[in-house]
């Protein structure tokens, strides 16, 4: 996909703008967030510009996934983490802001103010069995 | 590594226990989470037994997130999804509850329960060049 010119991570990645860069390697690269939700909150983005999850080429995502796993087990000596969430945002509804595929490794330590929305579940979110049928259509379909 | 005997997820990978499944291959099986947070939230595990990010092979771990990127699309068509979250806890600080590796693909809808965590940024996490140095420290040394 063409890097738009105005992609914040695009930019980030060839060097125009700065960044605490942590890892790197032919088709990814880990820097800081900015506004970290806890220390040591690290984006791990594709060098080729992709918009999200739905356009990802599989072998970008595949090394994204493996940066994230060689930062999660750093943080851990590193920072002294407990654990780690890794969290993708793909669309607007999803709270995707920065429109170029990004996945962000969260260390976790007792105590943190990091909310992890699974502790509060909506309750009722619909039929288990009925949405089970409808994704294994389209599965099936697509 | 060994599938514990009482592995909530390996005995779903068996079939010993029901699951709602709606995508499966050689490495990774996907089945509708039972106590969802939005309509079609759905887990993708390894069907070999890993505890969580810190010791899924990557080949394992790439398979996964392929299923969870197939199931994203799919979400979109079947479900009306506006967009997608995927999580991953690993560490019980993290809010691991099942320790059987999971991914966490989270449909999501306009005006939907699900609280996304980066919407509250815990504010001031530390020192970003800090924390980036000590990170490059530990990946350059592992």
């Amino acid at each position: 996909m063409e890097s738009p010119a105005d992609c914040l991570f695009c930019r980030i990645v060839a060097g125009e703008l700065p960044s605490e860069r942590v890892d790197e390697d032919d088709r990814a690269l880990a820097f800081v967030d900015i506004n970290p939700s806890t220390r040591g909150h690290t984006l791990v983005v594709p060098k080729r510009h992709s918009s999200g999850l739905y356009d990802i080429p599989p072998e970008d995502l595949a090394a994204c996934m493996a940066m994230a796993k060689r930062i999660a087990a750093s943080v851990t000596g590193a920072l002294g983490a407990e654990g780690v969430n890794l969290l993708n945002n793909t669309g607007r509804a999803a709270g995707q802001v920065v429109f170029h595929f990004h996945l962000h490794v969260i260390p976790r330590y007792g105590g943190d103010a990091f909310r992890n929305p699974l502790d509060e579940r909506a309750g009722d979110a619909g039929d288990v069995a009925a949405a089970a049928e409808a994704l294994r259509g389209a599965i099936r379909g697509g």
